[in-house]
């Protein structure tokens, strides 16, 4: 820290992403990434896109709003995208949420909930996770502040029903409830189609995950107008154009592959379930995970261990220090054949010790 | 205003950016971007960052880093890299600025930092240009409290020698001094050589002007490594992926293509100075830009009329309402054709009021 940080952040502590090796030799089960590079379509959009790059990118991003718009059968001005869901996650903390309107989420989640409260310094409170890992509906049922809760939950991959975010939503009329759908079309169910009906539901989405983009940088929100439009206010405060031009084409063309998305979907879930029976089977817990990912303990090796032995070996997986759930690790579901190879080396590893 | 807006943000202004038809029907001389599209070399290679978009980029950006540091002759610790340069800025009002380290920047300047520092509730104060439009460097001179300039500076096009920089730096070595570079290349100096001898020195730039690459969103940050660090950590607790991988591959590329930056820059200074001359005959006032931009008034015709007039023969230039500045329009330097054409429509309208 240098002399000259402003002391206001002097407890700051950031994000830490999970490793981007940069040589490319490991499987990196670590980052929920998708397997699958985007189709050549997609690539052709983005070289596209980059020919005009002299010129700036619409800061209101309309193609791909109205593309969305039909995608997600709600209105243009419903959406607001974002460069990454981060920065829509962020929007959202700064615009609704303040000294008088707090926010709460559950002690397990994404990380970076409590680095956007600190970084706004907005009062944040924690609640705890059931023995099971799930969330328990009815600690938010009326708690009269701002909510956001990510479905499927990360890192336990354990998702709400949506009647059980229906009734979050509902008693909590003068709070914003933000549902962070990142792991959504893995085998949870969206909550877009209620934005319609609340005026207080935010849903954010990305096109990191299901989309295959996490190194383009695409994330959305949708939500009813007028919160569209507060955020908006904050974007236009911020980084006008936020969404660049090769991005916002490829945007466009993966929209347009609606079907081969969903395939892929289908057989990342299908990988996720052997896995997940094939690591039972080797005496591991596993949570009950609707995302790209599994969450699995073993007595028999320590979370840290785990993947200290799996990194030897070339293969990344995630492991976090928390306390409550140091014991565990979070196995992002790569292709039949990557997880086949992690498969591999967890045999190898529990013989070994 | 949602009813959930957060009231502290009632006053907030958004900044407004210069209009981005998308029918491409306008000469667009409003929002300083090059004419020149970005080569094939650039293309190409943020076709190839689109092939493996499905894996986050590097969120410390090394290989752009590395090609930087070898560009500015700097080490790659004190650089960090953005999604434009509005981030840039952004992060360093947020890590350095407080209640108790106010910001001060002239009056007339880029219409951006008040409303960064509106929007992270930072004191702020705006020094008034001289007459003549100049910054008068003496208003800095031991002003002890954080500075932001555009060197040159934004709508004028005026620019600070490099002595004139230096001794405001060392005369407030207990703030940092921001120096907003986004135009140098056009016929300014650059301080980036001084953020080796002064701790409290960060220049900004962006690959928006001289780069040709306003629609992919890359900016930068030169400064000491300390300095950098700080804006490091409010970036991770931003947006660590900030930068795409399209993006980072095409700014490798672009770099690879100095000499032809400079063959461009050199073009758009001579086109500007004939066009400055031709106003001039026409009777404007016309201020000493070294962007790539005039700003220009005439008696015979109010600065708004003039936007309009062009506007309607298909001619986009800037007008800014603020009453100081409202007898001017800012005029992006295009191409030499792109300047004929709006020096037809200039005469064309003075001849018919």
């Amino acid at each position: 820290m240098s002399r000259f940080f402003s002391k206001k952040y002097s407890s700051l502590s950031a994000y830490v992403p999970g490793e981007q090796p940069k040589d490319m030799k490991y499987i990196k089960l670590n980052t929920n990434e998708s397997p699958f590079p985007v189709s050549e379509h997609v690539v052709e959009a983005a070289a596209k896109g980059a020919e005009n790059i002299n010129l700036y990118s619409d800061p209101e991003c309309t193609l791909l709003r109205e593309k969305m718009a039909k995608t997600f059968a709600v209105g243009k001005e419903n959406i607001l995208m974002t460069n990454g869901s981060d920065e829509a996650l962020n929007f959202a903390f700064m615009a609704f949420c303040d000294k008088d309107h707090p926010i709460v989420f559950p002690d397990i989640t994404y990380g970076f909930y409590p680095v956007f409260a600190e970084l706004n310094f907005l009062p944040f409170e924690q609640i705890p996770l059931g023995e099971d890992f799930r969330i328990r509906t009815e600690d938010y049922i009326g708690i009269n502040k701002n909510i956001v809760i990510a479905n499927p939950n990360a890192p336990t991959g354990i998702c709400l029903t949506i009647a059980e975010i229906e009734r979050i939503v509902s008693s909590n009329p003068e709070n914003v409830v933000i549902i962070d759908e990142a792991y959504v079309d893995f085998g949870a169910e969206s909550a877009i189609p209620l934005t319609g009906k609340f005026n207080n539901l935010l849903v954010v989405g990305t096109f990191s995950k299901s989309r295959s983009m996490a190194g383009a940088r695409l994330g959305f929100v949708i939500g009813n107008e007028e919160l569209i439009k507060d955020l908006n206010t904050i974007k236009y405060s911020t980084n006008p154009y936020n969404v660049n031009r090769m991005t916002a084409a490829a945007g466009v063309a993966m929209l347009e592959e609606n079907d081969r998305r969903i395939e892929l979907c289908r057989q990342i879930a299908e990988t996720r379930e052997k896995t997940k029976t094939a690591l039972e089977k080797l005496g591991f817990f596993v949570t009950d995970s609707k995302a790209n990912f599994l969450f699995a303990k073993s007595e028999k090796i320590s979370g840290e261990k785990l993947y200290l032995e799996m990194k030897k070996r070339g293969v990344l997986i995630r492991h976090f220090s928390s306390p409550k759930i140091k014991d565990f690790n979070r196995i992002t579901i790569g292709s039949e054949e990557q997880m086949k190879i992690f498969l591999d080396k967890v045999e190898e590893i529990l013989k070994e010790i």
